[in-house]
Parts: structure tokens; sequence; C-alpha cells
């Protein structure tokens, strides 16, 4: 592919560029970003909850007590301390020596398609899936599949008859994004026996595990087979996005490549950030912090339920109620598109995110997330009011 | 590839995994990291030039005046005032549009890589040329062709020989990462003519350039033909490498498909760290601070200088004197290698860099890099001492 357009240069593109195309809901997004409409359709967690204060003191610790080191060149696999606290805060027994960090755990997923996958590599993800993780792998010129997913997690069926000769599954066991389901006890069990009996290599991304209203999720897929499985974390959700930091647990055997790819990528997450993070969760931060974002998350899917429930009514939306996390997945009457729907509902004062973007294959057009977590009670009320007008006025523009 | 040692697992490597190995710097630099060895092998900025007082203003301004944005998710292309401060800085005229924010100018690497490289595309590189640039490159799986370079740049001729169907040329025309080396007005001028002539795109990277001693080098390759140029600067000898903060400055055609390539890499850059540093350069704060790096840089040059004249007579080390950066190229005597030295350099309490594995392809064992900005004049002059006697004893232990 040449760039034909610029004089007395000869930019070729490699071939895995065609691949790279402008995130669609980054443009979408673009559209619903007009004053005075009320959006569900961002993944931000909600700003109020990052600790500003706390942030301050730790800025001006680090900088008095350990300044030149943290504005240093540092190691790739990430600073020690915080290799530590992360292996410790995991619910099984972690090495430090397996926890890489990472520069958002967005970039974990780049740096495992360039060890794991080859142009032409079976992947095998959930039907819906993060689109993030879609646009990480895709470089790489994967062969893509999905397999169906129901209200308990994949379908074990279906996974079986795709999951011969994968590289890996991709899963999000809990509070998915986009779905916000969470895979049940009995579920993981499966997978993680059959993926053992198949060989089937698993990454598990966890970004919004720790996000959980009544009772945390099931135990994760990498405790019960941890050479079977690379686990991605993340401080985006429980403390803030803008630091980009985020790990990685690794198999031994994988670790080093995971670690060259790291060093070639950014040579290291930065220091500075990593000694932030690390002070600012030392003394048990996390146990008096995490708590207050899952109540503040867990009032607003309250008000979106409630509201869902006073304004859907006859209207033939069906939607589920999430255990955790920051998003709702909803199912638009039958024949009616969200791609569609969405101008329709901007000009009444709401944006969501349509549903299809987020599936490898077969998308289901009438699908669409709702984010709870950036909106007030009142923006939730008014904004859930406004999407069921747009979908009362698109049923009766185009009857089906 | 497969790594068999794990039990109920197949993890199955891609063929690029290949190419990753351990930094074999890195490996050397473990070996050299003793209590008591002054080094001259490390490629770390001097930690005293950090400028901790201004980080903690901006750090306590940035949280008390835009504490949840700043910890928040932010724009791929990166922050919008740094992008402006970035175009701004540079000699020639640039559209912030055209400069994206990067995970330090390692990450540009990465990008360009992924953007630009199939299995076996050509790409041409300086001999020697910087490790971390072949490690960027090595999983996009290019032919890498080395071309020679002199004390007045790159040999066009020799250029001329390979440039053929290259997708990108790429060079550090300023006090080059290891040599030290500046490239000529006469050979810029060529460069860039012979580069139109071919349609060969270039790929500028300027990390040393701000760290004259003098008088400013020649200006950039880009700054005479932007269109055909990609160039990637960034803060870490001005300001600070632990930020992890680069930017690349890209043809308006290129740019879509490398901010794609970011945003599936890290969604973004820490927005924290980039209002730092746009707070911190406010007011002019390089024009007072680089002259200051400066300063130093060039006194421990020519204590370097000095040290060599005075301890290498009758050794037989060659070496060239830098007119900025950090680094000095040096040449032992023929038949000495550079590799055996090291452990007998290190037993005498002084590290180096062996030049060899700074060349893609024809290394000169008898080459080594020598930093002059991380160890104290007192410093210099022992290790100086230190390797004049490790070369008078190696020449003794085998005459050549």
């Amino acid at each position: 592919m040449k760039l034909n357009d610029i004089p007395h240069a000869n930019w070729q593109l490699a071939r895995r560029a065609d691949r790279m195309n402008p995130s669609f809901i980054r443009e979408l997004l673009k559209l619903t970003e007009q004053p005075g409409v009320i959006s569900f359709a961002g993944g931000l967690p909600a700003a109020s909850t990052f600790p500003v204060p706390a942030f301050q003191e730790a800025c001006a610790k680090v900088l008095r007590d350990d300044g030149p080191a943290a504005l240093q060149y540092a190691a790739s696999e990430g600073y020690g301390p915080l290799r530590e606290t992360v292996a410790a805060m995991l619910p099984w027994p972690v090495d430090p020596a397996q926890v890489l960090i990472t520069t958002g755990s967005q970039q974990g997923l780049d740096l495992i398609a360039k060890v794991l996958i080859d142009a032409g590599s079976r992947i095998v993800v959930e039907r819906p899936t993060y689109l993030g993780a879609l646009q990480a792998f895709a470089p790489m010129e994967p062969e893509v599949v999905s397999v169906a997913s129901d209200a308990q997690g994949v379908d074990m069926d279906d996974l079986a008859a795709h999951a011969s000769g994968a590289r890996l599954f991709y899963v999000l066991p809990n509070f998915q994004n986009p779905t916000g389901r969470t895979m049940t006890e009995a579920r993981r069990a499966a997978l993680s026996q059959r993926a053992t009996e198949w060989h089937l290599p698993i990454v598990e991304d966890n970004p919004y595990g720790e996000l959980w209203f009544d009772a945390p999720p099931p135990a994760s897929l990498t405790s019960r087979h941890p050479e079977g499985c690379i686990y991605l974390g993340t401080f985006s959700k429980i403390l803030s996005p803008g630091l980009r930091l985020g790990f990685m647990v690794a198999p031994r055997a994988l670790y080093p490549k995971l670690l060259q790819a790291k060093q070639a990528a950014d040579l290291h997450s930065p220091g500075f950030n990593q000694r932030i993070a690390t002070e600012v969760m030392k003394d048990g931060f996390l146990e008096r912090h995490v708590p207050a974002i899952r109540a503040l998350y867990k009032s607003q899917r309250d008000a979106m339920l409630a509201a869902l429930t006073r304004e859907m009514q006859g209207l033939g939306l069906q939607w589920n109620a999430p255990d955790g996390g920051m998003f709702l997945w909803a199912q638009l009457p039958p024949g009616m598109d969200a791609i569609e729907l969405l101008p329709k509902a901007v000009a009444k004062g709401v944006a969501f995110v349509p549903g299809a973007p987020f599936y490898a294959q077969q998308p289901d057009p009438g699908s669409l997330r709702l984010s709870f977590v950036t909106a007030t009670v009142a923006q939730i009320d008014a904004g859930i009011a406004a999407l069921a007008a747009s979908i009362r006025e698109h049923r009766q523009a185009s009857p089906c």
C-alpha cells in the first residue's frame, strides 16, 4: 500500500496497517460530545473517585525523598516495591518476579500479540469482547474467531468447537466490557478444566474485578492454573487511568520474551508514576478507597435499573443487571438498529455506544452498551427518559 | 517455537519472538554494576540535572488546579498544550496537529516499525547505530542493511548502493548514540537532496540535539523535507527520562496510521505527566535549564578528553571529540577486542560498553562507547587511568 499523495517520498505502509483503522467508537464519541448531551457512552471511570489529596501527598513525598531516582531511567520489569504490592494484592500466590508493570493493561495486550500471534494464527475471543483487545491484536494479523457467550459466561460447546490449534483464548470473566456479565463459578471450573485438557492458553483480562457491588466474583482463572494463563490487571479503575499503569502476571517460561517486547516498546513504564502509585497504596489505602467506588457505582447502577424499569415499559427493550463494573448491556426491540438509533438519541440529549463494534464476528445490531458510572443519578434519570423517547419515536418512524 | 516445559499449556511463540533476545548491553551492565566500579557504560543522563524543585511545583499546581482531568483517560494524540509546546520549540514550522506524544521516543520507533515494516522489508541504518532502534524494529522482521558512516556522517556512496527499495533510512544526525558524531551541513544537504531524488523515507531520531556545547548542530533533515521525514524527539535528556515522554512529528498522510498504532499500543501516554512537563516548561524554563546541562556535560567531556590524552600515551587507543551529547567513541589498538577487555577493566574498577552490539552488520570488535555524563570529573580521571591500566595489561597478556 503506497501513499501516493506525498511528493518526493515513497512511504509504503506495512500490510498490517490495513488492519489499523480509526476506532468506530472514537468517531462515535465525537458525535456524542455535544454540550448538553448526557453520555452513557464513554468507558471512563468517575473522576470524582480519583484520590487527588493522596496523589498530592505522594508526589510531594516521592520528589522530596527520592526525586532524582524517580526521574531517572529504570528497570523494564517495573519498580520493585510496586511489583511486590501487585503480588501481595492478588488473592493467590504470585511471585513478584512474574509481575511485569505495563503502560496500562492495554500495553499488556500489545506485548501478548507480539509474542504469541503470527499472521494467520487463530485466536479465540468472546462474542462480544473488549474492542481495545481486538485493536491490539489486529496488527499481528490473527484469524480472530469469536465464541458465543451467555449470562453465565462463555459457551463451552462453542469454545470446544473452535479451540483446536488456537494460540490463545482472550476472556474477561468479571463485569465484562461491554456486557457487564460475570462468568459463574461452574463455568469457570469447566473452562479451567477443559483449557488444561486442550492445552489452550488463556489470557485473562480483569480490569473491573475489584468493582463488585455485593460480593466478590468467583476466583480468577489464573489462580486455578497459573502456568496456563497470562493475567492482566490495571490501576486505571481503582486509582487513576491518567497514570497509565497496568500489570501482567506471566508464566515463568513466557516472562523473558514479554519483558524483551516491553523493553523494545517503551523501555519501561514511568518510574515516577510507579513510585507515586506505590506510595498512595501504602498502609491499606485501597481497602478504604475501593469500597467508596463500589458504593458509588452500585448506587448509579441501581438508579439506572430503576429508570429503565420506569421508562421502558412497553418498549421492548431488554437489559441485564450487572453485579459490578461500569457497564450495562441492553437489547433493542427486534429489528431496531442501535447505530441508526444513536443520532436520534443524541438529538434528544443522550448518548450510548452501539454494541456492534465489540463483535469480532456476527455483530448484533440491536445491542448497546450503557455506562452508569459517569452520569449523576439525576442525569441517569433524565438520560434514560430521553433514550426511551428516542426508542419510541424511532419505533414509530420505522415500524418493524 | 513451542515452550515445552510448561505442563498442560501449549504456549506457542510467534516467529518474531525468535528475534527478541535479552539486550547484550543489559546483561553487560549487570556485570558492571559492582560497588566501586566507575561506570562509563550506561546511557543515563546525569540525575543532578533533573529539575526536582520545578517538578515539585508543577505536580502541586496540576493536581490543585486540574487534578481530576489530569488523572482521567485522555486523547491518544497527546495533551493539546504539550503538542503546541513541541511545535513551538522546534526551529521549523510545525503544525501541532502533526505532533504525536509518545511514551518515550522508544515508542515512536515501535509505532514506526508497526506501520512501515513488513517481514522482509529492507530498512537502512547507520553502521553503528542505536541498539534500541534495532530492538524496536526487529519484531517486525525487517532485512536490516547498515551503511558505512564516518566523522562527517553517513557515507553517501554506500547509502546509494543500498537505498533502493528501502522502506526507510533510520539516522541520528546529532551527537549520535553510540559514536557521538554529528553529521556535517554538507552531508545533510547531500542526504536530503538524494533522499528526495530516491524517494527514500527518512526517520530522523534526535534525542541529543539540544545538548550542544559550543554551537547548535546544523538544521535537521526534517526541516529540509518535512513530508519525507518522521522526526523523533524526547524530553528524557532535557527534563527527565522517568516521565517517559517523547514525541514524533509525522507527515500528514502517515499521521492517522501512527495514531491508530499508538491507540492500540497504550491508549495514550500519561496525561498527568504531559501536564507536568507542560507546566515545567512554561515561561521559557528550558532556555534557563538546558544551558546548565550543556555546561556540565561539556566540562565532563573536556575532563575525559584531557584524561585520555594524559593516560593513553603510547597505548594506541584512538578516540573522537564530540561536539555535544553524552558519548565518546573509541577504538582499541588493532587486534584488541572490547568484549574481551571489559572484564579486565571491571576488575580494575571501570566499565564501558563494547561497540559491537551497536552494529546491525559487520561489528567492529575494537570499538567501545564511553559515556562522560554520569561520572564526576574525579571519577573520570580515575576511571580513564584504570582503563589505561587494563589496556596496558591486556596488551601485555595477549601481544598482537
